[in-house]
């Protein structure tokens, strides 16, 4: 079927307010937060029910036309780029956070809802919501549902499917399911809400999440710990562990991203560091304090030159801040930033960033490397120019040997920005052929004529005639 | 193929000491602890590596033979009663703790470990694994993780679920999987651990496990709140929540219970009480003390007439076994014991053993309920006879009942009991006709032949020629 009849069925359905066409919009949900990715979609549609988003659904099976359900698009694999055209869906008019139930501690929330705003709703009311992506300002919890997105406080607290009670989807074929419930326990067969938590939009939309919020910690202490090498950062994480302390954080900068940063954010970063470690630990103020003095005593014996606490509440804030703004310190730089996420076990951190040092020095690149250290998510993030097509061959090479010294040390490809485009010819490596076939039989159940976000997670291998 | 053909290939992968076919183990082999169901199985195998297991499901796919892997047996749903007979396959042999990593907080397993074994084992070194369902003594972790087992620590702690990082898995088509990893942090591709975790052996045969290990609470404490009627005890319960405090543990008995189990147990309950809760708080030892004393202060003023601290560990103890054996206590009292893990969203508890009483009223039955009254999941207990064909049919009508009211409350027919064989027909009251539609197309995608675990979680519904 023409793009046009579609168009004139979705109007129907939704009416022509919410049914966009023009160069403008098209160009505006042509790309996501990922460098070097753009491709046109036909049409936008802007549901407002999940009814609505049951007949786009319906339209676009029968006359298989592939639908990209966004929200922000803050992904950093490609997850939201319409690859094969069609439909882009967004949430913006279903952005309402629905119910709290502080009986239950849940909160029902529209996909379109930002992630700050939740957080920021249940803090109100000294309760918690714990992932926290550096994108919380401007990511959906849509978005964050359909990449499991993970964050700061992962270590302790778990990533955003530990926080997912019951979803409503809508499936490929139109019909809607609802899976969980306000629940602590249910084993009513598969277990399809952590199924659809993380699949990219693959496999059903999903138009309601109830959320699982906890008591909101009493307190937080904040401290920086400043160490001559990387190696000595690593060390510290791991004594921290295995003195049974589980910090609510453990970020870690090395060298060149400290420098970049502190140049954005002018937070007194010592620029003359071989790594930092941001640690947080909240929780009862007993319970804080005492971490808070054996935290310092370790990172002082494995070698830390100093360990500093935040003052105030304010100065937290804005060491936090500037480490959300890694990201966007690294972008001024360099037209082009690749930011990846190989993660690693915990205990092989410190090799996981000398491996990424020689590959980098290897392929004559430019690196920040920053991230989680507690749960063992690196950002590896290449600072380039996207119009110099030989360095960008050579960041290419370089993530894939990042991406194979990451699975040898037992390690996954992505720890929480999602296999999107970007990674799907990667994902082999990680879950093997089997895993691979087990995957693709999924989609192909559930999502026959493949309408849902294709062009994602599997890789086409493209048939070369020479 | 025959029976005996089928024999002679599992003898010539296994050797003739680990397949069996007397009388004798058939029988040993033909039920597990769900009362009313047993079937013959025909074989029964016992693998004593991954590589024999796949040996034996290649053989049982090529010859469409049905194979039920089990561990203890202790699931409450029928889900290892070999009800299509075929080959039983039995973990004793694959029981090794195949590595403590201190470093990255994990545990590596077989299936055929103990629970309680992993727990001591654990504990031991000040590491805590949560789950604790009341079977753990004789309970398998490949069952526990099959059945996504809950426990008594379930409000604070979460389920087995919470604490599978990865997994071995063996496919129907013989291949192996290997799933995450000891990864805080994976979203490579579709949540398989998850989708394998609770899915009753239906869709792969978990081999290998790594389990996530958290620090060893310093302390804890125990206290018994006593109360004239249930509604005072379901108030507690919302009190102690809406302070934000969420206990470890709060089991919640009725007075039928409280009598069965103080005669079974003679651990000092007072028989004369309407309900009881049992709660229990851990953490550091500040915040125990003041949880603790809220908790008392709010039980109070909810209406309890005594909260008792237990004075030592050993009468804590005491209190927790005695919890733990209510089924047991239960049992001694009638031929039959039929025992249901109706959940319901925690605000509903008493909205729920209200409805319950009323239905057990209706049938004429004798009942004990009790359960997690933290996260709702109440086990309504009838004691009664299965040779008494006409009491039996009425517990079917009153069980349904009580599903039909769980569901209205917004809750599920099973909160870690699992579907199995028992629950089938209600599963899509749960999930509805679209959610049977996904798990159906889920499992025959992984499952075309229909060997793993048939006849269960889907109810085939009979034609009936009139």
């Amino acid at each position: 079927m023409s793009v046009s009849a579609v168009k004139e069925r979705l109007i129907a359905a939704l009416g022509s307010d919410y049914v966009h066409d023009s160069h403008e919009m098209r160009l505006v949900y042509s790309y996501d937060a990922t460098p070097g990715m753009q491709a046109m979609p036909d049409l936008v549609v802007m549901p407002g029910s999940t009814e609505e988003v049951q007949a786009i659904v319906r339209i676009c099976n029968e006359t298989k036309t592939p639908i990209v359900a966004r929200g922000s698009g803050t992904n950093l694999s490609g997850g939201t780029c319409p690859v094969e055209a069609g439909v882009v869906l967004t949430f913006q008019r279903m952005n309402q956070i629905v119910e709290l139930d502080e009986e239950n501690l849940t909160l029902t929330v529209q996909p379109g809802v930002i992630t700050q705003e939740i957080i920021e709703y249940v803090e109100a009311k000294e309760l918690f919501y714990p992932p926290d992506p550096s994108s919380m300002k401007i990511s959906t919890i849509g978005g964050n549902i359909s990449e499991n997105s993970g964050g700061l406080r992962g270590l302790k607290y778990g990533v955003t499917r530990d926080y997912v009670l019951g979803l409503t989807a809508v499936l490929a074929n139109g019909e809607v399911i609802k899976t969980g419930g306000k629940l602590a326990k249910d084993v009513a067969g598969y277990d399809l809400t952590r199924l659809l938590v993380g699949s990219e939009g693959t496999l059903g939309i999903i138009t309601e999440a109830i959320l699982k919020l906890i008591p909101l910690p009493e307190t937080k202490q904040t401290v920086l710990a400043i160490y001559e090498d990387i190696d000595k950062a690593a060390q510290s994480v791991s004594a921290i562990i295995a003195n049974k302390i589980i910090p609510t954080t453990m970020e870690f900068l090395d060298q060149a991203t400290i420098k970049v940063v502190e140049d954005y954010a002018h937070v007194g970063l010592p620029t003359d560091a071989g790594a930092v470690l941001l640690i947080e630990q909240d929780g009862a103020p007993e319970v804080v304090a005492r971490d808070m003095e054996a935290i310092t005593k370790l990172c002082t014996e494995m070698g830390a030159t100093s360990v500093k606490r935040a003052g105030s509440e304010e100065e937290a804030n804005a060491l936090r801040s500037a480490r959300r703004a890694a990201l966007s310190a690294c972008a001024r730089l360099k037209p082009t930033t690749i930011l990846e996420d190989a993660t690693v076990p915990r205990s092989k951190i410190a090799e996981m960033v000398r491996a990424i040092n020689e590959i980098t020095a290897k392929y004559q690149l430019d690196i920040c490397t920053f991230g989680h250290a507690g749960d063992g998510n690196l950002h590896p993030t290449f600072l380039t120019d996207a119009r110099n097509k030989a360095e960008m061959h050579r960041v290419e090479q370089a993530f894939e040997e990042i991406f194979a010294k990451a699975i040898e040390l037992g390690g996954t490809i992505t720890g929480e920005h999602g296999v999107g485009a970007m990674k799907a010819p990667y994902l082999e490596w990680k879950i093997g052929e089997s895993g691979i076939q087990v995957m693709r039989a999924i989609k192909t159940a559930l999502d026959p004529n493949n309408i849902l976000n294709p062009g994602k997670l599997f890789f086409e291998k493209k048939e070369v005639v020479s």
